[in-house]
């Protein structure tokens, strides 16, 4: 019977540290819908001012606050927003900006890095002589670092020349930082800079920073205003959400300095997995916590078969495709966590071959 | 300088317990996105058990709990739902329904009492015949207690009788029992009865229950199913949620006692109100927890400025229209609280006619 | 066997007369897509002319016009209209402007001439201090005459309050003027003197008038060019519409005029059954060309059966309920069509109590 | 000054003939809304039979076919459609399906040929067993010939393929077949075979058919059934819709012999604009009646400017981007025609190059 167990399902697993449990035992508390609970703002405050904007708004999730931050930003009737076609926003949240929100998607190609090309996007930006024919862009939206293309990082002179053609297009951009830490911390980037351009940002607390529940969205005042009313529509608006924010605020304080720890296992655990027979890791393109690892073309086994045989040694991640497996490092996976699940793969990796 | 305050502003300001904060500080947890918290799995299984139904599922916000089961019942386009012209749902709830779900409203007058006429329901019920002049009608929403409506509670009686019509024309039954503990109390049935004829029912647990976050919807598996989805898109799928899951079934343990008691400080603050000139309270009409005090005609003050100046002696409520105000009682209010209340309202009255 | 036919359905089954025909065989056209119909255009400027607005718009239908409106004065999100709970766009329109524009609808009681009390109305629009409860009210819609109270007409001067009542708030005002030219008539008053205050008026041209195909909608020139391209999206945006606009022209050329005998008849008809035994019309209430005959209680035939057996003798209308019947009189009806329909009714009333 | 005129802006810009509105002006008709106009319903027969399907619906365009089609095969909340990143729907139809049907969108890349990799298509097909993470994909759409990749044209090979694949998961298909006998034209192929795999398909009637006004959509009963309603809901239900019906059908006996002409010439045309110093067209590329004309680099002249300067000699036609212009053959364009365009180029390029 396995005892130990390695989560490396994704960097949402992350539980309350001992210090957000106390914290959370006495936070000062009031209604957040009546008017502000003192915690929560204090939590705010201190977004708005890490990320260099006005305000900012706790928000129940990283999905509501990018959903809130779309809709905020195309609130008129027949508004169109250009993504990447791997971003989270197109690919993983339900198609909500649509399904809700009815706002209409214009996804560009993104490369490897996680990067759509300059030409393309300005290319996408419907031509507002045309009326008739196309919706209106309003939105660009950027992810950061970008989780389906490996993890990848944008860089501020990127980021600074599509906010440059959003502002010439008379154009919003949204920056989906989900994971921004990671990206700031690889950059060697403050994240404030990493953000300059864009109207609004996304940033969750609860991946690799550990909070167990919230995310924050900022932004100027008039944007948090109508994000305000969103989120209440949307039914986020909670009532004493002190609880949370305050241990939302020990993990940006307790946290954001491991995540290089974090990097750098995931840099172990990859190179390791790449050592195995019947395994491909893209090691070069790796930058952040996030590996994708692919099953070699005539090794005989599925990702899904791989990913529940490692789950009997306690190991658990995600099938990604039916030749790929992700796997997400945090703060609470150990050196020796690592060193256990490359031991697991190793064993499942012969052990498999045999029965096939 | 006033140093006591009383909170009457909702029922929603009460702050989480002692009990609650310790429980927070050790609940066990896990991804509920990814699989299930196991807190709050014993949460969604003891409020089935409780509403007499299969299956249960967090939500942030009593606002989403309404707006997931309108949706789940209304998933195809066209759908119709009727509601009570003073329910919570078209009232206060921003028009979410429709704005983001696209789900038609037909109104029924609410009498006094928070019925609404059984025919009147009937002939809004759309005939199917005419698809190409009405939506379909598809659901039917209740609300116990009704909040808009003076607190009051609909008998099982009534319900049943709402439900035979649902099930008659293949409709579905919601309740919005955000109160619905204080129905309970009032009605003395248990509400597992209250709810037998309602296919979906939100119950909040941060209201008069006490919990800081959070609420519940109830109904068979295979709506639960659907809600879960919905809830995800909505950006309501929270991670480590069994740190609010912990203090809201606590709040269900604690404080459903406590309802009665904070029914009868109503009716005592209500009666005393009543005695005072140039105030009236429809006592008769009480049932719960909510007073709505009028001013009478010829008296020369506004319920704002009422409002303010029993603000300045820490006493806090909500002005509701231009000559009405509503206080709401909960287990966080005592009976001295309730004496502070009746004379700084003796006071202000008495102070501002001379204003006038 | 039956030769004669008499159809009461609607004004809506008028077939164009021999000059329209001649005009539609000849009229000059081109893409109004690509740029402009000629005719089309004459068309709109005549009727821009008539309703003393700016501009206008061909629409393809009713329906269309109405929703075209409702979503360009509702083209934030979060949007509520304030319309009669009898209005045709609130009871038969298929929820279009939710199921489709996401609009949220707050109707008010229709009182039995077609009007709202203008308390009521004043009552239901949002305090724009509740953003976060409330959707944001941006539209007050009339309709005139009120098909669903009657046929009744509103006056110039309770029109002009509601203008009032919409500047004073900030809101817009629209006229569903489907049969706004039949008002004009039996009220004396000149149409653009009757949709003075309204920001936008929609206008049948298929109805009464008798056109083959078409609606336009009127306003100002910033209200048409949105309209212009919600009709796109919608899919209104046809091509060569000369053909149709030709005969829409000669249409409110050739049948303004008729349309006071349409209702001397509808008086006649009305007085006729009111006087058969088991029939009640109210005709004092009746003002234009719509007649709803009532079956009175104790009379053993329902309404569908009824016009089931008047159908047998080639006189067509519709049941409307259980208990009543509604017969719509225009220009192809003839004073003899009126005297044979009295007649089968008098034959089936006797005859099919007979059956009972 | 100029008196001839070249309209080549689009093959929508043909004008009914003679016949057609001889046709019109005797045309039987009734209240299409009421029941059935007696013209439209022989149209939707014919069209029926002509596609291979058991029922059609008259539309008043391509777009609202298009969109009455992606609507009523999604009619369930949270629709993904899977299309081409240059198909007519994605690009030139106003985002409508999500603007007004909240279908998200997940475009898949066209190829030069119109084409889009089947394994492609398939890999955007969501995996059903992510309902929280993934919207629902239920349909794919094709479009024949395909306008945005030259008018190119889909053989029944490759949409048998397609078909198979969607209904291997499940999915519906969809053809727009705004140009669908252009296609069976040069494909040599009845189009009852082109879209036999499909669910339902748009033909349009007032492109190289040209009636003057209206589409089609076929498919099974059940859609059809479906279609109507929310053609109504639209705003799309006309009343005596036989006066266009009528000409519509002369179009499809008339004018679908004509098509291979109108290829012909566009094949002229485009091979003498290639010869043209200055201009380039990919003949090889060219199978149907749009001819894309592309400025090479270095001559100094935008398409715009050339679009102008044409206009001045009566030939019109539409800039396409920056350095391309589109030029559609059609009935109405004679062989003298295209020669008097080629003479009107010619003088252009010379003189044009002068002034720069």
């Amino acid at each position: 019977m396995v005892t130990r167990k390695v989560d490396l399902r994704s960097d949402t697993v992350t539980k309350p540290t001992e210090a957000m449990r106390i914290a959370m035992a006495k936070a000062e508390v009031d209604d957040e819908v009546l008017g502000y609970d003192p915690t929560t703002l204090v939590l705010e405050n201190e977004m708005a001012r890490i990320m260099g904007k006005e305000a900012a708004l706790f928000v129940p999730t990283g999905t509501m606050g990018n959903l809130i931050s779309v809709l905020a930003h195309c609130d008129i009737r027949g508004s169109e927003v250009i993504l990447g076609d791997k971003s989270h926003i197109h690919v993983c949240e339900n198609g909500a900006i649509a399904t809700l929100g009815s706002v209409h998607s214009r996804p560009v190609k993104n490369n490897k890095d996680g990067t759509m090309d300059i030409d393309l996007i300005e290319s996408a930006i419907r031509d507002p002589a045309c009326p008739l024919l196309f919706p209106t862009t309003r939105l660009i939206c950027l992810e950061n670092s970008q989780a389906h293309c490996g993890g990848r990082c944008l860089s501020v002179e990127y980021i600074d020349r599509v906010g440059e053609l959003a502002r010439k297009h008379g154009l919003k951009l949204h920056i989906d930082g989900a994971r921004i830490f990671n990206a700031s911390v690889v950059l060697g980037v403050p994240v404030h800079q990493l953000v300059r351009a864009a109207d609004s940002i996304l940033v969750c607390l609860s991946k690799g920073l550990g909070a167990p529940v919230g995310s924050v969205i900022v932004g100027s005042e008039s944007f948090i205003s109508k994000a305000k009313i969103i989120r209440k529509t949307l039914g986020g608006g909670m009532r004493q959400t002190g609880v949370l924010a305050t241990a939302a605020l020990i993990a940006t304080q307790e946290n954001v300095g491991k995540l290089a720890e974090d990097h750098k296992k995931a840099k172990i655990l990859a190179e390791g997995l790449n050592q195995i027979k019947g395994l491909r890791v893209d090691v070069e393109a790796m930058e952040t916590n996030i590996v994708f690892v692919d099953i070699v073309e005539g090794c005989n086994v599925t990702a899904e078969k791989l990913r529940k045989n490692l789950e009997q040694h306690g190991v658990h991640f995600m099938a990604w495709g039916p030749h790929s497996n992700r796997l997400v490092l945090h703060h609470q996976i150990s050196t020796s966590d690592v060193q256990y699940t490359l031991s697991c793969f190793q064993k499942a990796l012969s052990g498999l071959r045999l029965d096939n």
